[in-house]
């Protein structure tokens, strides 16, 4: 997809615009939300997770089921699932001696789809 | 925003019913898939590179404006913009003795607004 630039003047007058250079600086996402926004990414960039998300993306799902799909061990999901829950991305739910993860909200679904896409467009 | 999930028996159930496990491993993003997703992921979890990100949404910028709105030297914003390139989030122009940036394609704006309305959601 071509992109389409609202503004592609030279830089010597655009640094002269000051309506510009302001809404420039409103675009500007400030160093906390920057450094959020680099924390939530960093979370996405471990194939492990991604591949865990993708088998959560329509169903909850019990550490078992994920063991046997995955073909890991128990303790090795269960490491992965403690971290993700940490960092937000899933969330878990008891029934008795059973435990089922699911995505933590639709966020991390929309993430990792449009991050699907862009590979696809890649490949 | 609560997650529906379709599937939410019990684990010894599901492991037995052929179809859902089926199912799953069609879910399933391979090791190469989840690898190369990880890695666009990587790309975007450095809060600098966001910053930058967060200018060219609806902007071609030249290297002087950049310099001139993040407060960072025209080497380190070079730097960046050259790693962004290799990482294929950023692509540049030349018109004489100007360069001009502006996201490599929309999938990167699109991630950097899903990732953006995940950290409001938090906040």
């Amino acid at each position: 997809m071509d992109i389409q630039p609202q503004n592609h003047t030279r830089c010597t007058e655009l640094s002269q615009d000051k309506e510009f250079m302001e809404s420039l600086q409103i675009c500007l996402i400030d160093n906390q939300k920057a450094n959020h926004l680099a924390e939530i990414f960093k979370a996405l960039s471990d194939p492990t997770r991604l591949r865990i998300i993708s088998l959560l993306l329509d169903n909850e799902v019990c550490v078992h089921v994920l063991e046997s799909v995955l073909g890991m061990s128990q303790s090795s999901i269960s490491h992965q699932l403690r971290v993700m829950r940490q960092l937000r991305l899933v969330r878990y739910r008891k029934e008795g001696r059973h435990v089922y993860y699911a995505l933590d909200d639709n966020h991390v679904r929309l993430l990792f789809a449009q991050g699907l896409l862009h590979v696809e467009h890649e490949e």
